[in-house]
């Protein structure tokens, strides 16, 4: 795992995961697949999008930049194909805007689906305009240079969570996670599982039948302690 | 008051407002509302909506949770009536994403209108589409645990503020300020009143009118001290 | 520029930027405009809008107002003309409600384009069915009292630039960046040729060109020391 | 609970807890008396103290002021006796320093032991050489009005926990942590018992036992399914 | 002033204040000259010091940095006399650590008393030993680079407040004060006054007396309405 | 890499470096060791120190913790061994005080040398008192429960850098620096040639020559534009 933190290095060929899949998460959206998948690779929720209601995923090319400095933007777009995100981190905290609307019509002249920054972007209205899909940490306007290395496709840290080259993105109104590509197939089919369990526990819900009864809690809740006044005077009592 | 932050109680009879004029709250906004009552009862800017351009009202379901455990939202559910709003407090700082689709589903069928919450929220988008509303403290996908009692039904404070179960609460884009159930009449009088004051003012402003002579601001900021200049060239003398 | 921090003062007349000028602003956008004039003026990013999809630009017209007093607002209200954005700095941090929907009645009377408040707003449903556009620090609904002397056109620091009465102000969903009056036409001439060059380069961006090639990146980054590897595994080597 | 906020008011004669238990409070320090009353009562985090290995106990004098207003400390003063703690909130968020050595002086001459403060103090290097104690949420010069009313001995909201007159305040390098005054002989009896315990269990944990096995947790880590394995390797299998 | 922002440029010669009056302003402090110059020129709170209870005065040596690059710095450190203090902004938000123990060894050599920042500082417990002293945005170990200009010595932004070259820096324990080097006679005469008016006013508050009396303030509070209640039993009616 | 985040796994035997090249890191110090192997595996700068002028080295222990629940702590103790340091991370966003005098009892019993923690510390005192260092996120008396499984000596992300088991970390009052445990010889090597020249620079800048000529800067600030004015005056032409 020593490759965290190198710079000056672009990896060309990056295993890639099963496309139809990929695809199959946005069915699921970012809350189900954290569950469906254990809890694990959720970024920050300061990570926040800057449209409204889309959903992507997509195979992650990573980009470790230096602060203030979006060169290796640059590099990162000769390894995109269609279907990619980039998942692009600092290697110091920053708020700047490293990206706006000419490296995004770049990327999707590639095929690029979206971007995932831990820091700022810009040109927003207009990268809403042409759908191309950002979730960032700060909208900020201020330029950057083109002096320092960083690297492409190595892993990365990206708002506290580990994103390996071809990791597989999931992001929407909730934030972002991350799924392991060899994971995939395993969390497709625990998401799976559990959109349908959630889809019967909707309907039962809908019905007006209680969690409390539908999950068994009350002999838990009592078991624990918990004890019921009938009014809000017995508070004091 | 003892019993703020005590665990493990539920109160299920609550006393509630007048309907009538809970609903009547919604025609001043909160802005207008907090004037109203004295500029108290606002709760802090750090809650947000999840939607745009939503007021409610209604009576407060107090919850009071423990970090990352949702488990007494399903205890709450069973206490809500049509016209509630649910308020949640963690009894110590948590941005983790205790509400979603599911527990929506559930207080939607029991009538409630929406959720208060010094925490994180997650399936935003099913929410909105749901027209269920949402003020909180983030949005964030992280899965919360059912280990742990709170309470439903007692006093807790949420955002900086004091909130008694059955106290009205109200919500738009502005944010969120509480109403004592008992000083519901007096500032729904008051907040009557304002408004018309305000509807009145608004005509003289939009006519040209200016502030300044419409509430006889010039001897006043003469006597403090206030001087025009003609041109900044006078300020360098 | 001692007259920084100075209270109890409003100069009436000053200068403004050529009327068209401002205008032609728009055309392009916080982040070019940012560019053009060499990197500077730029608020910070916390500087938010309210609406989306909104930019504007005007001759700025500074308040300084003392924490959670909103007196000098009336002030300045007379001494708007259209085309006006009013520039508002607090003499300590503060959050509070300091504008809602009656004050900007009275500026859109008198033709004024929008605010930049380095504090809190209110009544922002409202705002944006008015169309009133507002940048601010914060949303919130705490009202503001009217006791102490601010000052009215004279320099001031808001989000961390100097802003001096008739500087130009440009504000879209980006963030909001100044123009020294005097360095307009400059300034809009150094834009009018980066919008052109940008449009070059979109266009051939668009076609799939890379920007390595572009800006004939490649050589500069081989002498930086950038290697490229097959493989990921090439990276544990 | 509806004087929570209530504004122009100063309730004289407070009901005060027993001074030698208040006094006891300190041999337990913050972190301790909020496990021996259910871990409530504790402040947010962000609120620091100035000195360093200071712990003080006493009787709250609660004080609601306006934002950027001190006056209400000048009432204050009056209605303290020696032991005593202020416990002061602003109605909106305010980092302005409130208070200095002047306002320390003045409590000091009437045996007032420290300070709780929900915004901004100055003069903190003398305050120290004093050995006024203070906990804030800022050190900020910038200073105050006296314009506006506040309230003395209502209920207060500060830092997230409702305060009452009367209430303990418990303050040393954790924070602080708010004893109901009802509640501090049973809250005194539990801190008595966990510190005993504490001593009992810091001996064995000194020489060399494992909280493993003096709690006996290993059968209920097994039973929720912990794994060891005897090497990282195993990890990636 | 359109010389703010301005970057690629050194001005050799700048006026300085007189030195016994700038050693003076350590006497009385940050909060008491704030008050004295009429409260303005005071930087924001998360300007915070590394050391503690030492206080120092000298004349502002302006920086403008790029974000993450020190070049600047070793441009400035040519400028500096005995008794200046360096005052750093950054053209964009950055907590990268700027400034270590090599160049304080050379600011040192050249009789520079400090360092206020807008920024990340490293080596801080060296630069403690060596009484170098400094006040930073923030304590960070990145280190940064060297290839965009910035400027020395014209009018910059830093943490909120506009400094010029030459204006007179005061920092100590409650955080930093610009006073305008035109203004420092004055500033120097009213603090003069202030602090012997202090004295006199702590001498009567350590005796007992209340500031309510001492200023006077029991008629102003009647008339604005302040009541007295003599339990808290009677706040409930 | 798949183990990051992996919940109910203990690894037993981990690789640790030699222990004389652990040690002697502590010479060097953060900010030098983070030079000396590329400015990278600094930890994120809101990790602060609860002592002062302490400088630890030591073997990571990593351990992954569920939000508010400490109870991996105690499996971690089992595992450690002398020398060895606590770098902790929990699943989401926490402040909670997982951390105090008993855990560090047992601690310093099995020779561990500190803890670097991304939540909450309490009993900050008595730390200090036993010279068991820490740097955490927060000082918060908040107690913790212990429900959850997480895991010891799986790679964590920890304040944005990924932290193996047996990766040496260093951590004094600059903050926490991650060295891989395989690449220590070579950093060593590269922070003793480090800290010699900065030794030899060190000497050359206290005897008053500049950086502008021990570097040879001035040739390149010329070319890239710098410009030298007499006098202010001379920036508004």
């Amino acid at each position: 795992m020593s490759a965290v933190g190198r710079t000056g290095v672009v990896v060309r060929n990056i295993p890639r995961a099963d496309k139809d899949l990929i695809d199959e998460l946005q069915r699921y959206g970012v809350a189900t697949v954290h569950e469906a998948q254990g809890r694990k690779g959720l970024l920050a929720p300061f990570i926040r999008p800057i449209q409204q209601d889309v959903c992507i995923s997509g195979s992650a090319i990573t980009v470790l930049v230096a602060p203030g400095d979006n060169w290796m933007f640059h590099v990162a777009v000769e390894q995109c194909q269609p279907g990619d995100i980039l998942v692009v981190a600092p290697s110091s905290p920053c708020t700047d805007g490293y990206f706006g609307d000419l490296l995004a019509t770049s990327l999707q002249a590639r095929g690029v689906r979206g971007l995932v920054l831990e820091a700022g972007v810009r040109d927003t209205k207009t990268l809403r305009e042409m759908g191309f899909s950002v979730w960032s940490k700060a909208v900020h306007a201020q330029g950057t240079i083109k002096e320092t290395l960083g690297s492409v496709n190595i892993p990365v840290v990206c708002a506290g969570q580990l994103v390996n080259p071809g990791d597989v993105v999931l992001a929407d109104d909730d934030g972002v996670v991350i799924v392991r590509r060899q994971e995939l197939p395993a969390v497709i089919a625990s998401a799976r599982k559990r959109a349908e369990l959630e889809e019967q526990k909707r309907l039962r819900l809908a019905n007006g039948e209680l969690g409390l009864d539908i999950y068994n809690m009350r002999p838990r809740l009592e078991e624990k302690g918990l004890i019921y006044l009938e009014s809000p005077d017995q508070l004091e009592e």
